[in-house]
């Protein structure tokens, strides 16, 4: 298969990456690094993303940014933050390129454990990530040509602890490989409207 | 209580507005009707309603805009409509609001039933209400005082069949009345963190 991997030099999606070029053709894209730039928060730059690529099996993104701070401070523009980048930025990456997926192909979208577990100053996390597995459930009775839609629930990464760690006190991490396995399910598995939680 | 509902004036409102009369001083809002002005898309205008009504008891929304269309034509814009209007707005509401309300004070915000039941042409919808029931789970474990969130997630009210029935085919409505119980329970009960989902 042909997959393109948005986020392909982070954290989970480095990881992702590697699990799938064992057996298929991998093109990384991220605002500075890998194959191909994009920014996922501009319409022109993601159209001209899929532009570049041409025809595709498999998206997956593995990117978007969230505000976190205490819900008594919020002010709507941060609250906003989320929205417009790992929500919005998502989505846009699901809309515009559902096209440039062949029949049969399947796109693969990164919410996050505090969609189900809410922690201390995580409000937009939890907004964020279950509107995106809304999405996804939504997207998968519409979607035409056999196109499939999942997305994948990650804990926290172990590599991730230095940074995120404070957030998620007493929360069990689990290594990004075993993450990966995930999107390989997603795309190599024939489901569709799925979120796939991977941290027991 | 003192009890503030915006959007007192739509199908949902007036039943919640009414059902509240009975016992409690309830203070309407919207942008073009009821005791306030209010437009729930613009920060000033959701401060200057908080100013002007002074301490309260609760805050009810029951409104907010949705993008309707199919996954095959969305554009990112359209998606952001739902983002903007129905999800962010409530958030507004909510992330303003809460300095108004007395302590042991609650907000009551609005999802849908296709939160959990997609349609098509519901992909907005679905991705909101699911987010706007996040956001009540992790801003609950979060608010100080003794103040409380829930969501109430309606429906199609037999009241709205002529406008939105097309787009729930074979979905039993419910009068509008009985929607309005569950603001009731949101508001007289002990609960935070709930989604009240009235349907069967
Ligand atoms: N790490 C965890 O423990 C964890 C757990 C649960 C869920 N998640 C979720 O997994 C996703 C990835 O997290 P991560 O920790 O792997 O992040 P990360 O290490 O910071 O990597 C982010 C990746 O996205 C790219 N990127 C950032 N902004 C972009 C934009 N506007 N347009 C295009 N690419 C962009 C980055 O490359 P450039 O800087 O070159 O653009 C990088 O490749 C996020 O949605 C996060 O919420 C992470
Ligand atoms: N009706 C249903 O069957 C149903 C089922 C499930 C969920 N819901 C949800 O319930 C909520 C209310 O639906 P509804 O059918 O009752 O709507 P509606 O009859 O159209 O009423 C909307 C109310 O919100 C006000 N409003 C609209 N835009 C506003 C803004 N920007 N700022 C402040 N107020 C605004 C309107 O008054 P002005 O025009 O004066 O501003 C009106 O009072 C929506 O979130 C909807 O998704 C409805």
């Amino acid at each position: 298969m042909k997959i393109l991997v948005i986020g392909a030099s982070g954290a989970v999606g480095s990881a992702v990456a590697s699990a799938l070029s064992e057996r298929h053709e991998v093109l990384s894209a991220s605002r500075q690094q890998g194959d191909f730039r994009v920014d996922i928060t501009d319409d022109d730059s993601v159209r001209a993303l899929f532009d570049a690529v041409g025809p595709l099996d498999a998206i997956v993104s593995t990117t978007g940014n969230l505000f976190f701070g205490a819900v008594a401070t919020m002010q709507p523009a941060d609250f906003n933050v989320g929205l417009q980048n790992k929500l919005l930025g998502q989505v846009r990456l699901a809309l515009l390129g559902q096209h440039a997926l062949r029949d049969g192909g399947s796109i693969t979208l990164t919410s996050g454990i505090v969609a189900d577990e809410p922690i201390l100053q995580g409000a937009n996390a939890t907004a964020v990530n279950a509107s995106i597995e809304g999405f996804v459930r939504a997207a998968a009775i519409e979607l035409p040509r056999g196109l499939r839609i999942n997305a994948v629930s990650p804990t926290l990464l172990t590599e991730s602890k230095d940074v995120y760690g404070p957030f998620f006190p007493g929360f069990e991490s689990v290594a990004a490989a075993r993450v990966a396995l995930a999107y390989v399910r997603s795309i190599e598995g024939a489901q569709t409207g799925r979120v796939y939680r991977v941290w027991q």
